[in-house]
């Protein structure tokens, strides 16, 4: 029985998590849910999973939900709540499944107590890639991916030599704007955004993907994961989302991994592995699949992709600028704040203003987040005044 | 320094193995060449690999050759020297890459001699699986596969549990004649088969490949390589044939193999495995490659490969029989006394009047391919009669 814990249960990714938990109550034991605000769904999965706590970080919801439910599950609030649940020594497993940076202290904390980590909370790496790798390391700690496209390379991976990797080949649908040219996306609106082709995600990240910044959040995470260069990592854009990514050898052999674009799979894969449990979910039928198609991303139009790219290659705190500025910036966007071509932007006059600093520790890459956030926030004020 | 063995150097497959080698001087050195008359050829790859002993199979060719090429290779001939050849001492592996049944009896000499084989020959599994699976499993003799697919398969299965295979699903290009209907091809021309669009290749396979016998005979290599039922195998077409295999498991993730179509991959992965080499063979371009599609395969209009898995499913002596009458008609269509179409008929007609032998010892499967030869030919005559 393995015990997990998972932080961010009421998004997108850890409702999915605790379906797959449900299919397999022989194999997993829910120990602690975390959420953000919904005390609604979060008394829902209490009551069916029955944890031993229950974390709420938003203090007026976890009071709500201590007044309106008598559940003998401990009811926890704030980063103090989500570190003990990310901590508890019943706990294998921490799925983290949070959006954004806030991921980034419960998990410190989870390696440092020794949990196995199912990473779905992808800003974690790209924010404090190197502090994070060398703690697991230092704990002895494993991190699997739960990103499609990572949990793909793992995949890949197995069996197989990382010394004899010639490069990670990243898949990309593209996203709702894929072919278009930025003329085509200077009005475009959140609702736009929010039509993904293959996907339905959180609408954080369904923004990333019509920037590409995900896919550059996830190219400076694979750097990181996997141990790689920044040259040894393409970007491929596959609209199809049928490969999910892929691994060339330095023979010229690829390996990729396919699937139907469902995320219990590489959820179910990070919490089973090395094992492979049977699912029921969607099989690919090759008898009526479509084409799948293969293109170089547009990286002029899309230029949120070239910056992650940059700021991976520049180190130090650069990423976390990246990640924060694209936070601010993707908000500001949602709230109708800044149009959608603002967002690179935002990120690109954010990181030229930002003096790097090499191997940060973690109080410097707080300190590198909260000015990056409040830079793009003041960028984000002058574009609104020009206008 | 590992010692190789090439059965049927002179080849496709064998001069492609060649390749590989000249260009690893420090990683491989061949021990023994064999093929079956082609001297000239033979006497310049002699020459340059230096080994210890040479077969050609044809006395007549191995005397020319002892009398027009001076040389300190020992010249052998027949069954005998192609025995010797593949269980000398010095050798480490043993690449089968000889022409149909023929490569059976060596194979055997070489698992008992211990040899890991690198199999090229797919008929040693089709008429033999059980029991060269169980001689290898007796003398703990690694089998790697040469063939494309098997390959494919092979590198998919690294760092996976073969008891969590859902299936295996070998991709075919469906040969020059994807598309047609039986009534085109009654009256196609040797030329029409030889002109495969993605493979060069002997001419044996190539007519293989245009009946999808070939994909037939992989069907059943696969079940013995990979020890699964029939019902786990599917056939895919897959004409840009990019897409080498790939293996479903039981969570329903997909892993594939991808590369250009270049024999010298596979050829290498065999040697150097579990390591892979550096390699300067044509990568995957996704920037430029073609839409990659799919669909199920035509078993009306090419039922040899139904006849396959019929085969298969039947047992004991019936593959020996499938392949033993493919082979037989083939060459009758080579030779232009059959029609395209009669292939699958002599087959059919051969499997149908076989009385079969469950478990057949060695004895029982040569004497079976020796029946199943005569009475393919009869079937010939008849079919020539009968015009």
């Amino acid at each position: 029985m393995q015990h997990v814990a998972i932080l961010g249960s009421t998004g997108s990714i850890g409702t999915q998590a605790l379906d797959v938990i449900a299919a397999n109550p022989d194999k997993y034991k829910i120990t602690a849910l975390a959420a953000y605000q919904n005390e609604r769904l979060l008394a829902e999965q209490i009551e069916y999973f029955k944890p031993e706590i229950a974390v709420l970080i938003d203090k007026q919801a976890a009071d709500r939900l201590i007044r309106a439910y008598n559940c003998q599950t401990q009811v926890l609030t704030g980063e103090d709540g989500l570190v003990e649940a990310a901590t508890m020594s019943r706990t294998d497993t921490v799925l983290t499944s949070l959006v954004g940076f806030a991921g980034l202290n419960p998990t410190v904390a989870a390696i440092k107590a020794g949990k196995t980590i199912a990473l779905a909370n992808k800003e974690t790496l790209v924010a404090a890639g190197e502090l994070v790798m060398s703690l697991a390391k230092q704990y002895n700690v494993s991190i699997y991916p739960v990103d499609s496209e990572h949990s793909a390379v793992f995949q890949c991976l197995q069996g197989e030599n990382r010394q004899q990797i010639s490069r990670i080949i990243l898949t990309a649908s593209g996203g709702p704007f894929r072919g278009r040219t930025a003329g085509d996306l200077a009005n475009v609106t959140v609702e736009d955004c929010l039509k993904h082709p293959n996907w339905s995600m959180g609408r954080k990240i369904t923004i990333d993907s019509a920037t590409l910044a995900n896919k550059g959040l996830e190219v400076i995470e694979a750097r990181w994961l996997f141990g790689v260069d920044y040259e040894q990592i393409d970007v491929c854009i596959h609209p199809q989302s049928v490969i999910h990514s892929m691994v060339e050898f330095i023979d010229g052999s690829i390996i990729a991994q396919l699937g139907m674009p469902d995320m219990r799979l590489p959820i179910q894969y990070a919490l089973s592995y090395p094992a492979r449990l049977s699912s029921n979910f969607p099989r690919v039928d090759f008898n009526t699949l479509s084409a799948l198609t293969f293109a170089a991303p547009d990286t002029n139009t899309f230029p949120a992709l070239k910056l992650a790219y940059a700021a991976g290659k520049t180190g130090g705190t650069m990423p976390c600028v990246y990640n924060a500025a694209n936070e601010v910036a993707v908000y500001a966007f949602l709230n109708g704040e800044i149009g959608f071509l603002d967002i690179a932007q935002v990120i690109d006059y954010t990181m030229r203003n930002h003096a790097v600093l090499a191997n940060p520790d973690l109080v410097q890459i707080y300190s590198t987040d909260s000015w990056a956030r409040r830079y793009a926030l003041q960028a984000i004020d002058d574009l609104k005044r020009k206008r």
